[in-house]
């Protein structure tokens, strides 16, 4: 190691994609933001992607490796196949991205580089056992024990957000019925407020908004301003997500749940009805035990934990 | 470690408790069984207990700890705090136990005994990651990752009988509706044989049982003759536990699930069903990926598990 060394981070996600140049104490020297296109062909992808990387090589000789966080992906493998949100098919990123800029890459879940980089730089940095959700176009996940990220067998571990809610049952991009993550991501927002408005029919400025322009950052401006019908999308989400939280605490006990992405901006529109959820849930042993914890909105822990994946000092 | 060490293991059912002699090599020397009395004061227990341990010490000068397994314990401290199925309020039952028999003992969830009986000795021996499952008169479960047992932070992991199921809203022991147990585990079936008789009322010798009469044992008997209603109430508990299951495969991606307890004796009424559930719910990558193990019901694991916790050369 030196510490003139960097290190390319990247976060791909259903909607953007984040790029930054880190160094070994975790700062990030330049960062960028792009589309990503996950219903269009991965080519456009990789067409923006090198516009970015290419210049920061050859202006940066001491590059050491590209690291990648993406929904979907084989931990153990860099195999795509087929990932919920994307339009990508079955790809080997991995190998891809080597040829391409004769680079050391490896490629591990999106949320699995979240906990790499909230335990290296963030929010975890003291936790042993907790579990990191991301609430994001989709919802992620991962489970730490022992400072260890979860695999799994396969490398496919992880999959929280297609997991079963009770009494609910939207269709979800996976092709399943009733996954966690139609409700509790920020798509999962925008569609109970436009079942809610189907449902009620209050007047709500929300009324103005197509499904394809409705974000949760619009959800959240009404909520803010006491609008009901945000309100109620956003409870509705705390509450499915606290109940399936519940679940998971009461199996595994965790020190802590860690929040991040997008989402999390929502406050306590979000995380009110949640803890209410989790506290009607808990087995009476676990109630208040297991800190709630919301990650730093204004760092992407996903590209610093990529990042870490080349940097030998870190515990990965 | 002297290779004429014997060790007293005890698994503390619902139901029955199995109590054996243990030596160095797994082997048991000597079991007995008796009925619990959950219901009814733990000085009942504790009597019965002081019949069989008491002789076995003063038979056996190199008894060298006493390792129990128990529903809703505390890994950690040993304290039972209102555990569900078990009206003994709240105990310490490490430290009464030490005080009686002036031995070592030690006192750990008993789906956790399972499985370090398993691995020691059973079907787990070379599993690295895998999820055990006991099925009994509740059911018990112990998330296993890189052959460590997940404790939790408050040393209380591993609830997944009350977990929510989807769709179905029985009342559970632990005071709380809707758990995975109230369907999955030998009362859950007979509960399923009672809700079917009400609601087909087709002609079955199970109508002869009153349901403090009825058994898992006796629905077996039954399925085995091709009664339909016997056979329906074990595709329920296959249904719900393998939808279940699929949820916790979808986010562990195990090696392998291995099933213990009474009810496994149920086999392919209980498995071909819960089969066809965690197919009908695993995400496509997870799909026949993980093995199905069912655990030698001639042997109790939870008991050899309990006493590993003092033979030194055992890896738990």
């Amino acid at each position: 190691m030196n510490t003139h060394d960097f290190y390319i981070g990247i976060d791909i996600g259903g909607t953007n994609t984040m790029l930054a140049l880190v160094n070994n104490e975790g700062e990030i020297l330049k960062k960028y933001s792009f589309s990503t296109f996950a219903d269009r062909s991965i080519n456009i992808f990789f067409s923006n992607l090198e516009k970015l990387i290419f210049p920061l090589i050859n202006e940066m000789d001491q590059v050491r490796g590209i690291g990648v966080g993406m929904p979907g992906v084989n931990s153990e493998t860099g195999l795509i196949d087929n990932s919920v949100n994307f339009n990508w098919g079955s790809v080997n990123l991995c190998r891809e991205l080597k040829n391409k800029f004769q680079l050391p890459v490896s490629i591990i879940n999106d949320a699995k580089a979240a906990a790499l980089g909230e335990m290296a730089f963030g929010k975890a940095r003291d936790l042993k056992n907790f579990i990191l959700i991301t609430l994001g176009t989709g919802l992620g996940s991962c489970f730490v024990f022992n400072r260890q990220v979860i695999n799994g067998f396969n490398g496919m571990a992880s999959e929280l957000g297609h997991t079963k809610i009770a009494k609910e049952n939207r269709r979800c991009g996976c092709g399943k019925m009733g996954c966690l993550e139609t409700f509790a991501s920020a798509g999962g927002v925008c569609r109970s407020v436009f079942e809610i408005i189907g449902s009620d029919k209050k007047k709500t400025p929300l009324m103005n908004y197509s499904f394809n322009e409705m974000t949760s950052e619009i959800v959240t401006k009404y909520a803010a301003q006491g609008d009901e019908t945000a309100l109620k999308a956003y409870e509705k989400t705390g509450m499915v997500l606290g109940a399936k939280l519940a679940d998971f605490i009461n199996v595994f006990d965790p020190e802590a749940i860690l929040f991040s992405g997008g989402l999390v901006a929502a406050g306590k529109f979000l995380f009110e009805p949640l803890e209410k959820a989790l506290d009607e849930n808990l087995l009476f042993k676990h109630k208040n035990k297991t800190q709630i914890r919301i990650s730093d909105p204004n760092v992407n822990y996903a590209v610093l934990g990529a990042a870490t994946l080349f940097m030998n000092q870190q515990e990965i």
